[in-house]
């Protein structure tokens, strides 16, 4: 292996607040120590179509706080071909980079993954969404940002649920995993929430919101995590034949998660995994994805950071429920 | 008629940002000028049931920062019978009041003027509505609350709209009236508006948007005033027909644009109403709606307030159309 | 007069948040209606020095919610000599500018105003100032978005006053006038403004304080107009001595006031007045200021607009008075 | 020891946004448990003097999300003496109380280990500063509220900073602590951070920013951590003989710090310490604090906690030198 003098950066999967911060942070890091900076744009899609460009810090002025990716991304099926794939390394080849750093998701870091197993090219993974759904890492950039949305949106609800007596139904998002659902309903004070990992059904929340009948409490918001089966809309209806006697409303935040000036945290978690991914290709490390474990920079491998079981801290639900007296 | 000694004062209709500050400079100001205050709950509703409580100045103590009502609301229908009316009026003279100050939009004034006209009771109107509908006042209370959140949320979708190249159609409120959907397109910097003040067809925004796709923008934000008949999935659904290429999305904002800590400007419209409601009194002014025109405060006859007219300022239009090239 | 093909744009003076959303306003317009921009950095200083670039519509791509101004700012010692003004005019000359349109406060304007009387030039101004004190304009680009600042952070110092029982001097911006200070205090709930308009000495504020007092209020908020003579500093002095009982505490608000997001309300009020300033062209309109009054675009002459006697609303202080009973 | 029936709770020291979530959740999961709750006010003042009230489910409502605490807050010096604990004690015993929760930092925990210590009483402490200086816990209660407070100060202050191209000191709260000042300068993109842990001589501070000014970087952040001997003051006259020709500036956050909605982290941690200070009750944990560590629940000895040399990861400096360039 070669030594590593250039080093491509790319964004990739949905875009998370603070995927900008983390941007500047691996070239400006990459430049402090000497590597040349190569900026792919619209993610794998762009480097089979070769858009490459070289990056100074002067590229990185002034969007630490921006949300978004300054470099775009997109969710490329092109890239899961072979013919993708060899297209991909082609242009690796012909830009000189030694090393990929990719900002995205579980998608993306799988793809990451792939291409590096089937080409001999360091990759390193830096952890961003929104959804928390990556092992290894207490957070992912991106997750911060967007629970301080939903629960500024719940907060707005509140207003008007206390205001009118209505019963809440706020659909969030999280694909798979309940981390915002569950967390967001703790901090805004929420009644429940229904999430993936804890089977709610129907009946449960009918004696809970009973319960909190009887209580003459007269607003009620319930966070559900986004589902293709039963989302917001699933349960507000049923909930509805139930208390017939309730005015039911349902918000489905949707896209306006995903933007918005990252928090602190977001920053400083871009901040420290961008100068550890330029550490790590440093220490010679290779397929690892950068993350932050009890404040500390660590590496993990990829393939163990893509693993669906990220644990779920039960704890949470207990903390909800003893919350929502 | 006797001289005025006691004031009642209820919140009606949908909820806006800056009622709790009403309430708190009626409350306060009536009190420094020597009236009783009492307060409704529930609106109409509340006038019917008997849900009357006095209020000193510690009772509106640290509201003037926050979203909501207070003293709750709701869309009477009892109060539409000449029983209900009937029942409330009882209640007030039961509880000795002798002028009722009602904070609401359009339908809550209407009800307001019936029943002065009805019966021999002094009402003050002040204009607590985020559709901004009401005639003879610049602005209505929570208007300017709704714009900005409606605008902070266009930034979040534009961050993610950007990112990802796509076209998003954004619903806002606004009832039958452009204003917010007008005002914060131009203030988001999107790229049109569909609004009930102007007939827009497909075609035109057909073309508008090929316009934008020859000059290679590659992002668009539409907003969309709510409509029972043609709202964002309306417009979204017929562009995606005549654009196939682009990745359309739709966002539908909801509920939360009603909560939230009121804008400087929206507490101090409800201050200097709220004010100007007691003058209002005092001065013996009688079915009047306070508002704040060139920065004055002025007084409406609430036959006026309600006209359906409010003039909407072409001006805006010309001024989107320019800026969004 | 030639016709007007080549309109010039700087921003000068203090900055304030919406100058961005000016500068794309007038540039957008501008080529909308077939001129050519040129853009000139760094105010005044950058005129003489020649720093002018040609602008398109993507040079203000993504400005409209950006506080600060992209084309920096100055306040120019250099320009308000003959000789100064001469090489302005040069280049504006060299570079083939037949108007020029100056975003501003007071200063900013008196100079267009004198270097358009010394020299044949169509000068347009802009009201761009966070202190609300041009005549002629209801609002000043700027001015409601650092009025919502100061009434954020007198929020966050309400929180520490009240869990404390302190009584705070809060002092603001403004230059020599209390817009900003006697409105962000009736906004915010402060108990007493002090500004140039109006005459308050240490009795009064001791009598007025005396009072919250016997009423057990246990903590006050005190906004305080900058002044070099008497600032929050002195007036905290002053009372601390009257009470010594109390935990008296200082917060001078300073830089912080004039940046970040505009509001949807200077967005809107920059972007009007940016079309306004090429309408005023293409009418042939010279030495003028584009404002907003009743929500109109007007246009004042310069002479007028300068005019340091903007008459303050009398009826702010009865309400402030009545309120923080 | 005989079973606890009956929880006492007080806030003390300088407040901190999530106090009061923290209120609500040992008064709600107290409740949820079976335990009386009672409501200290003012502190170690309240307890010394008998502001003690019976609390319900009720009384929490509605302040998850508010800043400040409702309980009130002071720094008791009675509190210091044998006379001052003797009558907080026999306070205790008259109202039944069987162990106390005391939110605060560092001094207040102090005041607690003393205090149980002393007197034969359960105390259980929730680490409630901004300051983030006690051991055993990733974070304390408030501040990440104050770390995204003041990122949003600095954001901006650089709008102006940059349109002004000028040098700023900006002077943020943490005691003897440089957490805020490093992890918000690295948040908010500052070129340098002044803290106690890492001693920076001007020469030093000089040569960063000739570098920066080579660069021709033309504005420019430094974060500088209060201290009693040289804050932003000092090194701004400093660097104002170092580089006259720049325009150096100075603002003080001070307290606004404090205050303001918490973020929902610290609304999540506060929660989540809340509910293990019952716990902790229940399992017969004695004079510990409650922290999280990697997202887990820790009971901490109070003499552990109060320990000064919290490790303050030096990573951070390398990150934030290797970002500035």
């Amino acid at each position: 292996m070669a030594k590593i003098k250039t080093i491509g950066i790319l964004t990739s999967g949905g875009d998370a607040p603070g995927m900008n911060a983390a941007i500047r942070a691996v070239t400006r890091a990459g430049i402090y120590n000497g590597f040349n900076i190569k900026a792919i744009y619209r993610g794998y899609d762009g480097l089979i179509n070769g858009e490459i460009v070289d990056f100074t810090t002067e590229n990185v002025s002034g969007i630490i706080n921006q949300g978004g990716t300054m470099l775009k991304t997109a969710r490329s099926s092109e890239f899961k071909t072979p013919e993708g794939q060899q297209k991909a390394y082609d242009n690796i080849v012909k830009h000189g980079i030694d090393a990929l750093v990719v900002i995205g998701g579980n998608g993306s870091l799988i793809g990451a993954m792939k291409f590096a197993q089937e080409f001999d090219i360091c990759c390193i993974g830096l952890p961003g969404t929104i959804d928390n759904d990556l092992y290894g890492t207490d957070s992912t950039i991106g997750y911060d940002t967007t629970m301080n949305t939903i629960v500024e949106c719940v907060d707005r609800i509140r207003d008007t649920a206390q205001s009118h007596e209505r019963i809440f139904f706020v659909e969030v998002m999280g694909r798979d995993a309940g981390f915002l659902a569950q967390n967001s309903a703790i901090a805004s004070g929420a009644e429940a929430a229904i999430i993936p990992e804890d089977s709610t059904d129907v009946d449960q929340l009918a004696q809970f919101m009973a319960r909190g009948i009887r209580k003459s409490k007269r607003s009620c918001i319930v966070i559900v995590s986004e589902s293709p089966k039963c989302g917001a809309i699933y349960y507000a209806d049923r909930v509805k034949k139930e208390f017939p006697q309730f005015d039911v409303r349902i918000s489905i935040l949707g896209h306006l998660q995903r933007g918005g000036r990252p928090t602190a945290r977001d920053r400083i978690l871009a901040s420290c995994t961008g100068v550890g991914a330029i550490d790590a290709i440093m220490q010679g490390q290779r397929n690892i994805m950068v993350g932050v474990r009890n404040n500390e920079v660590v590496y993990v491998p990829l393939s163990e950071a893509i693993r669906s079981d990220k644990p779920f801290d039960r704890n949470l639900i207990k903390v909800l429920n003893e919350l929502s007296i």
